[in-house]
C-alpha cells in the first residue's frame, strides 16, 4: 500500500486536521465528533446534514457551506458515522427551524441516522426529518444495501435542497424537494481498478489488466458484470443505456454529473463525457447543466459514474442558486 | 494500459470535444488549433495566453475565463503545442491592448512560444510579450529543461496576472506582475507512482512498491533522489525543507498550493497539508491563503507538490479578485 498517511487507523482524523487548517473561512471541524460545520451557522434556516463513510471526498465535507450543507458527519473510511456524531452535529448547526438528514442508502448509515433522529426527537427543541438517496440503477440490493445504493445523485439532492433551505423554506418544503430530487435522479458507475482502504492495507477487489467492473458501487461493491476493457465510445453506451432504460428523461431539462472515481484523469473524464453527451443527444435528452470532475470518489479508484437529474423549473432554478463551499462554488 | 479513451493518439482532440460540450458558457474550443478561448473575448484588456503539453488538467484549459486566462494552447500529452496554435490563439483573443504569453520553462514550450512571438511581432497589430515560469527548486536542469522547471507556481502567475489584466492594467504592468509573482514562487513535488502517456502505452518510469521519487517533475522527469516510502510527517519535512532553503518566506503573507498529481485522493492531500502547515507555522511562515486539490496534474500519477508564493499587498489583493473559470471560481 503506497499512501501519504501516518497511522492507517487515523486517516480521517488526520485529514480533518488539514481540512480545518486549510478552510477556516468556510468551515469549522469538531475533531471529537469528526464533524464539519459551516463557519457561521444560521439559526434561521433549516439545517441540512449529511454524512457517511469517508473516502468519497469531496463528498460530504467539501459541500459544507452557504447554499448547500450545514454539517457533515465523517465516518471512518467506508464506514458509517455513529449516531452520537449525528446528534452532536445537529446541535452544532443551531437551527431553530429544524434539521434534515440526507442519508445515502447503506444499511449502516440508515440505521445510525434513524437512531440519531429518534433520540433527537425526544431530546432536541427542533424538529428532525430524514430522507434517503437511492439513485444507483446498477443493482437492486448489494453488499451493504437493501434496495438501491445512494451514489452521485446525492450531489443533486444536497445542492438543490441546500438552496431551498438557504432561501428560507420550511423543513417540510426542503424535505419534499430533497425527496423529489432523489426520485428524479439516476446513476451508474464503472471501475477500471480497485482502491485500497488504508486500514485494510490491500485492494478491496481484483481486476485483471483487461477487465472492468460495470455497475460498481462507491465502496467497490460488485456491480452487474465484469467485462473486457473497451473504448470510451462503447463504455459510454454501457453507462447511458441502463440509466435511460430505468427512467424516462425526456421532456424536461436534465442536469448531468460525469464523476471521476478518484484515480481517473480529467482528460479521460472529458473524453467519456463527450461520448456520453453524444448518446444523450441522440436519445433526445435535453442536458442543460453539466459537471465533470471528482465529486464523489472511492479513494484512488480509477473509473467514472454518470448521474442524471430530470429537473423541473423549481429544481433547475435552485440548482443555479449561488453556492459557496470548498468543492462547489458558483454565483455570488 | 487501462484508460477510458478511444484512439490513444487522439486523446487531446477527444477530450477537447467533451470540454467544449460541457462548458459552453465559459469557453469555446477551436479543434483545429486545439485552443481554448474565453467565451466572450474582451478586446479592451490585455489577453493572457498560456499552454503546454496536455495531461496536466485542469491546467491550462480549466483556467480560461474571467479573471484568469483568455486562451490556452493544448499540445499533445506532455508535448509542446506548435507556434501556429499560439499565433491562432493570440488572434482569437482579439485584444487591442496586447498579448502576454505565460510559458512554463520547458525547452520545447519556450522555443515554440518565442517563435510565435517573433512571428506575431512582424504580422499582428497588437504587441506581444512573454514571461517564463521556473519555480521548481528540485533540480537546476532536467530532462526537458535548461534551468528550473515551471510547475505549480504557474497557478499563482496565471491567477494574479489574470486579475491584473481584468482590472485593465497595461501589457507592461501585467507582464511586470507576472514576472514578480514567478520570482516570489517556489515549488517541490514528490511521486509515489508513475503515470502512463496514452500514446506510449506503458508507465514513464518504474518505482518499487516501497520507493518514492523526491523532486519529481510534472512529466515524470527524475528528481533529486529516490527514497523509501515514509509517513506523511516525514514526507512533509522532505517537501518543505528544500523550498524554505531556497528562499526566505518570512515577513510577508504567503499563498500556499498543496497540489495532487492526479491519482492521490483528497484524504491524503489533506493529511499532507496538515503536516506541511505545521512545519510552515513552526518555521514562522505566515500562510494566509490555501488551496488543496488537483490543480496541475500528471495524468494519474500518485503524488503531490507544494507551491508557495510570498505575496506583497498587491499580489494578495489580486489573488482575492473574483475568478470564474471551469476549475477555479470565487468572488462575484
Amino acid at each position: 500500500m503506497k499512501k501519504i498517511i501516518n497511522d492507517p487507523n487515523n486517516v480521517v482524523h488526520d485529514a480533518l486536521l488539514g481540512f480545518a487548517d486549510a478552510h477556516p473561512h468556510l468551515i469549522t471541524v469538531d475533531l471529537d465528533s469528526k464533524s464539519v460545520i459551516r463557519a457561521n451557522p444560521n439559526p434561521d434556516k433549516v439545517a441540512i446534514i449529511s454524512g457517511g463513510g469517508s473516502g468519497h471526498e469531496p463528498l460530504h465535507s467539501g459541500y459544507v457551506g452557504k447554499g448547500m450543507l450545514d454539517g457533515a458527519c465523517c465516518g471512518e473510511v467506508f464506514t458509517s458515522p455513529e449516531p452520537q456524531q449525528m446528534i452532536d452535529t445537529a446541535h452544532a448547526c443551531k437551527s431553530t427551524k429544524g434539521v434534515l438528514f440526507i442519508i445515502k442508502n447503506y444499511t449502516g448509515d440508515v440505521m445510525n441516522f434513524e437512531m440519531a433522529q429518534e433520540i433527537l426527537e425526544t431530546e432536541a427543541d427542533f424538529p428532525v426529518r430524514s430522507m434517503i438517496v437511492d439513485d444507483d440503477v446498477a443493482v437492486k440490493d448489494s453488499l451493504y444495501t437493501a434496495g438501491r445504493r445512494g451514489v452521485g445523485g446525492t450531489i443533486f439532492v444536497e445542492k438543490i435542497a441546500g438552496a431551498a433551505a438557504e432561501k428560507g423554506m420550511s423543513l417540510q418544503e426542503v424535505s419534499d424537494i430533497a425527496v423529489k430530487v432523489n426520485k428524479a435522479s439516476r446513476s451508474y458507475g464503472i471501475a477500471l481498478t480497485s482502491c485500497t482502504v488504508p486500514a485494510a492495507g490491500k485492494p478491496t477487489f481484483q481486476l485483471e489488466e483487461n477487465e472492468i467492473e460495470l455497475g460498481i458501487g462507491i465502496h467497490g461493491e460488485p456491480g452487474r458484470e465484469r467485462a473486457s476493457l473497451c473504448d470510451a465510445t462503447y463504455l459510454a453506451e454501457k453507462i447511458v443505456t441502463p440509466i435511460l432504460e430505468d427512467m424516462d428523461f425526456l421532456g424536461e431539462p436534465v442536469i448531468a454529473l460525469l464523476n471521476g472515481m478518484g484515480g481517473t484523469p480529467l482528460l479521460e473524464q472529458y473524453i467519456l463525457w463527450g461520448e456520453i453527451s453524444n448518446r444523450l443527444r441522440i436519445a433526445g435528452v435535453d442536458v442543460q447543466r453539466v459537471l465533470v470532475g471528482n465529486y464523489i470518489t472511492s479513494l484512488e479508484m480509477a473509473g467514472a459514474s454518470l448521474s442524471l437529474c430530470k429537473a423541473d423549473d423549481q429544481m433547475l432554478s435552485l440548482w443555479d442558486e449561488p453556492v459557496s463551499t470548498v468543492a462547489m462554488k458558483w454565483g455570488n
